[in-house]
């Protein structure tokens, strides 16, 4: 199948979100380690569970609930400072080492990011990366009002590119995300950089790869 | 506000879904207590994906699914045999012991339950346990073909008891489960038998109690 576009997702495949507590962290009494999975994992299934509430409210309002959510769950005693300072840094996430040499190796394929992010948190981290030019578009979720794995979010993407799902190639290292992407109509590519198993959905990535400069669009 | 009806979330808050692992996972080598979280935590996070993918599977694929996933996870070396013992064991969690002290005190004000379950997930455990007379009806969410907490799920309650949400109670141990139920429109009584800590979803529940025999309809 001819491939005419290549759609990434952002936080966990182009950027990494382990990196803000890292940055911005210091001083923090506890478990950072163990504050930043959980801030993630409280983050994943906020967006999840207002979606299916039809309660949206976007990625900025969603973070900082998880971010207070995790710190209380883990008894962590947060100043206000240092919980603006984790906040801001979510606007200059750490891209991946790979994620450059990639994008810049897809000459002539028009890319594009599809992420959960607020337009204002995804053009500060792109910005902020300094991968402005590498994206013929950075498409949010806040479009429709809901959250991956939702079909009305993938739908943005051929929507926006004018290209059909099954010409463009979607990539994620979120295991689920690759699901919903698939299930949708997309060619998926899974870079699985943490050498998971893909839970059993039905809906298999057509490619594994171990990091982004792994893909090959020939 | 006057109460006509009540309505129970099934696991979690009648039926105890470690009772499953403990009651059938005698020679399993590994860790049971983390085996029953991740099976717990995979079967909802795959009940709130699979809704979001718009790719329903009822109650007893996902928790198939998700006892696969756990075991894997964990490196668990499970038998065909022990799988299905643990699987037979969800026909029939073991009841709270608070379960039918508190349905026996309800006297005259109808119950149901409104469950994730499948119908023949729900109607075992209910047979199982000897609570059968207790419910005017068990509702499953197979009837609308997704999860919780889809405001469609919730409308199955006053559309079978024929009660406005409004007037009916409903008890969940489930923090973000209580959280749905508000935000549909129900009086809310969070069962919060583990003292944990809710999330900040802006629908706090009406009541808070510590087990089942607490609720109070007067």
């Amino acid at each position: 199948m001819k491939l005419r576009a290549i759609v990434f997702d952002a936080y966990g495949t182009l950027f990494d979100v382990h990196s803000v507590v890292l940055s911005a962290g210091h001083g923090i009494p506890g478990d950072l380690q163990a504050l930043s999975r959980l801030w993630r994992q409280k983050q994943l299934e906020f967006t999840w569970l207002r979606s299916l509430m039809d309660r949206y409210e976007d990625f900025w309002s969603i973070t900082e609930a998880a971010l207070r959510s995790a710190v209380r769950l883990l008894s962590i005693d947060l100043t206000g400072p240092q919980f603006d300072k984790l906040m801001q840094a979510y606007l200059a996430p750490a891209a991946f080492a790979d994620a450059r040499s990639a994008l810049e190796t897809l000459h002539g394929i028009p890319s594009a990011i599809l992420s959960n992010g607020s337009p204002t948190m995804l053009n500060a981290a792109v910005r902020n990366s300094g991968l402005e030019s590498c994206f013929a578009a950075v498409i949010s979720v806040d479009r429709v009002k809901t959250y991956k794995p939702s079909p009305r979010v993938y739908a943005l993407g051929p929507e926006t590119l004018h290209v059909p799902a099954e010409e463009i190639l979607f990539v994620s290292s979120n295991s689920w995300d690759a699901a919903g992407a698939k299930a949708f109509g997309y060619q998926v590519c899974w870079c699985n950089r943490a050498q998971e198993k893909m839970d059993d959905w039905g809906f298999a990535p057509d490619f594994v790869v171990s990091g982004l400069d792994r893909i090959s669009t020939q």
